[in-house]
């Protein structure tokens, strides 16, 4: 059986994992307060170029969402996500249990368009019942997006600019956030992403790590004492240093870039052999997640031989899918897919 | 100045207020535990041809909502409403505060309809990755809705159904309620709304009352301990005898649908005026509160003289205006806003 | 019977009724943005010494606390308070459900002393894993106190300091203040309070108001959009003015502290006789509550003619019984009560 | 330097971590749905001698503790545990944030008594304003406790039934179980506990996993929809296998007992050194915690080349030092440290 399920169906890159096995008996504080966790952390700023940036290491992403969006928001306010995001969908009320409204808005192809926000902005300032409103905090993006697509730096400018026009810290999801630096026509790097958004956070669980998501904070948005909050959302690793390892082995040697390349060749050769076939797409193939529209009889076929994602129904005859691949995906799996097509 | 901002702008009914004044100065148990609290149950059970339904009194519409939601839904569920229902727009997040999650469904003049929640529902269901959604746990409608329009009885039979098809529990915010029994083209009674949901809520303070809500629960969907649930939520009221003396009050002699059939007189007043000049409306006229929009001009002619809200900017030139009659509009300033049209 | 079971049994003052009546029929805006609010303001402001106080009008004292302290809290921080401080016993959880913790600490008599606060924060300042516990937030303390005891004008100055000192905001309930303000033994004043706590709150429910706790915020410690904050919390009156109207009344010609004399006065009576019959206090009586032990033959004996509350078992003969005198006490209640001891 | 700080400073037990690089490039189903999760689930119900129980993988202690009491408790509900129980001390708040009140009772040795609790029940059944007060819904012990103490059974069997008397599910923090189970004058086994408790977690992280703690029900005192439940509290990792894996292997063969065992012989042979150079404990040592007093001079001369942890100030000159060993504590340096003091 083939596997395009999720990219999170294997272990850790084995470069990753031989760092682990390698300081597995050495003795270190908890909590993330260690030396590995002080080099990843470096390593991390300097990928950024935000040298003053905080970096807290997580261990899920739904968990660093909730702990992010917490740490920025007032009680009255909420979180302006597109329709499609991830905390609005797919966290079964993660951010909600901290207290905190998702303020969904309509997308393009699961990206949220500045003037979309400007224009919900100005209408939320004229009402005149605002004061009995959510009260819109910061802003949620996601990058890749759930539907597998990329802002263009100019969308994320545009973006960035509405919220600090709005004075609206602005948050990026980067559970997949590999899989977009790495994408061919992606022209968006760590250090736009950095200067761009206040927060954003570098996935590891999805991109070669065990597990493990990186929050990085680049303005002073969030809450003082993040460790604290941290703990008090049953967030904060015990053997903190696992973290620090895995993303300082992420983060040496260009390794992170390196395997999210491989991932992103792998779906390419999907892609082009579907569209060399009239397979049309639900959304534009940009990264890693591929979403072609089957119908029964492919259905069908394909699921004998492959397990991956039912997204959407379209109708009677014909169902969105998703095709997922990774670091850890084999070029031979590929092909035996694209034979089945 | 001519007022019809709202339902909520002077005190209380003649009749309520004369009964607190003459009840003033007895000694009762505190929190809802005394004589006049257990008469207005009754009567209120009367009036909903239900003597089981347990009835709790509170002092506002938002709390009630809050109350009523956080004591059906467990910690992983949320509460289905049209993306209009007042909890998801104008009560800053309040359900969100207490954990969970309003899931948004269209809806049409502000209603739900059966089919639309049946969608919703199947797919839901259908849904591979339901485990990681919000559970659907309870629906909520308002009667008369936020814009002003009615469930007929079939509409709420399907919608009824629809809701134990799935097993969900179906709230009605009636805070407007009395408007809606006394309108002229509802076939909805007390008696249907009881038997037809699982808990409601009658309306006191838009409809005679200083303040005040009876919360209405038919069917063994809540929390046992209520008044417990009440006071932490902070809304146990230390002089719960205020709320039995004004149910008591509004539920005897037929006061309450008697000052309802008022205000919806003068509402329909109000509409013929308007139809009459060619006015249009933004949503069918149907109880206490009129929609029409207005062009620049009578907009601010119209200002000069009197108060009401603005609902919605359609475009440069137009808006939706909302005008709010109630038990307390006076026949001559109705005629007096005719005259200005 | 006689009634000495709580200070809210009847309902409002016949001056703040009379207010009420009057102004019954008369068209405002919602939500506390009347005239009637901004006058009440203004008088409570003046009475404070403190022109530039922020005052809300709430309905109730659980309400007011939830609403107060999470407005001051970060989501990781506790309020620190007496153990038997009502938010820690009595409220039902109501600051839980908010998310924090109450830091109990002990108490004597009800109130919180300078040397143990100070002694705690070093303490918890010095422990090694600090980063893993509620941080203390701010102090919560309530003047009177549960125990009908007051804070003296060196003890509540020394307080203070220990609260400036360490940078934690103070915060006194005053669900009584009427009754603490007008004690013969305090040397305590409102502008003292204004100047020694951040925010307070002056009952009304307890003392002449049919409803309603005027909550001052005289340093800038809490959240800004206090009335969205207060609206998320379902506290935002619709028909605010009410509460305008009754501070109005209660702030206008002396009128708190005069019915508040009333009701000491009433106490006074009923302690000196129970003085000299020789009974015992649990607690110093100061202010309008009364706490003496009953035997078992007491205590039967006036439950026959009177109702009140026991406060707490001492063991199998006694009983700790409370007496609660108010603004509405009648002279000739408490003489038939005498009698009967 | 020797390291005696925590029993969560290395890795993983060498036979887990062989299992996790060997499994490391399966292809599994995510969200602990996958075969390593079950067959662990099977090893753990066979430890436990309860078929019918339900197991849930968690990656740490707090989270643990966090969704096992928001999936029993409803709103209005707390938690009873020890006032030194780790969920009232050390977990940053993460009860309350879940809207929950810690009750805390007083302890012996950081056990709850079955006395202690019954009092409190009857006391609080008997309080007139019970329902004011958050209703105890669920009891929390730690075994071994925070002091390194343990229930005998008969302890444990008196207090199991003061819960099921009162309707109390009760609820056991296992961080340190295996260490308990070990104990050589511990009279409980895992059988004893899964009949005993209603629910109590196995924990990994201090006892030979990378990281993991195992949850499990016995009765059916929880939320049925646990996997949404843990995915709202942002603790389903996406990689479950991982926890299968880890915990497979730690019930494979004994080895969770084994390495168990080997800690509290390390504490043994401290306890007995310190014993015979005269130093008093703090709590008896039972457990791979051992808590002595030591005077200034030996706390600089020890902290020179260990680490450990200081538990308490006892006065001017004493603290209470805490020293733990674990699964990875060497022989030699046990005898190191004990060379020193």
């Amino acid at each position: 059986m083939l596997h395009f399920d999720s990219d999170y169906m294997e272990g850790a890159h084995p470069a990753v994992m031989e760092r682990l096995v390698k300081t597995n008996l050495e003795s270190t504080p908890g909590y993330t307060e260690d030396s590995y966790c002080s080099q990843a952390r470096d390593l991390i700023r300097k990928a950024c170029t935000c040298p003053e940036a905080e970096v807290y290491f997580l261990v899920g992403g739904t968990q660093t969402n909730a702990i992010a969006v917490s740490a920025v928001l007032k009680p009255y306010e909420g979180v302006v996500a597109a329709d499609t995001g991830h905390i609005n969908q797919h966290e079964a009320g993660a951010i909600e249990a901290t207290g905190h409204k998702v303020l969904g808005l309509p997308h393009t192809d699961g990206r949220l368009q500045a003037d979309v926000l400007d224009r919900y902005m100005s209408g939320f300032l004229a009402d005149e019942s605002a004061g009995h409103m959510v009260c819109p905090g910061m802003v949620y993006i996601s990058h890749p997006t759930e539907y597998g697509t990329l802002y263009s730096l100019s969308e994320l400018r545009a973006l960035s600019d509405v919220c600090r026009r709005y004075g609206l810290p602005l948050y990026m999801d980067g559970a997949r956030l590999g899989y977009g630096l790495a994408a061919p026509d992606s022209d968006v790097n760590l250090e736009d992403i950095a200067s761009l958004c206040d927060m954003f956070y570098i996935g590891g669980t999805k991109a070669g790590a065990l597990f493990g998501e990186a929050l990085v904070i680049t303005a002073p948005v969030a809450l003082r004492q993040m460790i604290t909050h941290i703990k008090r959302q049953g967030a904060l690793l015990a053997k903190g240093r696992l973290l620090g390892v895995q993303f300082g082995a992420l983060f040496s040697d260009g390794l992170y870039l390196e395997i999210s390349r491989h991932a992103i060749r792998m779906a390419g050769l999907l892609t082009d052999a579907l569209k060399s076939k009239g397979y049309v797409f639900f959304t534009p193939p940009q990264t890693n997640q591929v979403f072609p529209v089957l119908d029964s009889g492919a259905l069908v076929r394909l699921r004998q031989n492959a397990t991956f994602s039912i997204w959407q129904r379209l109708d009677q005859s014909h169902v969105v899918a998703r095709f997922v691949t990774s670091w850890a995906t084999r070029e031979e799996d590929v092909r035996e897919l694209i034979a089945l097509l």
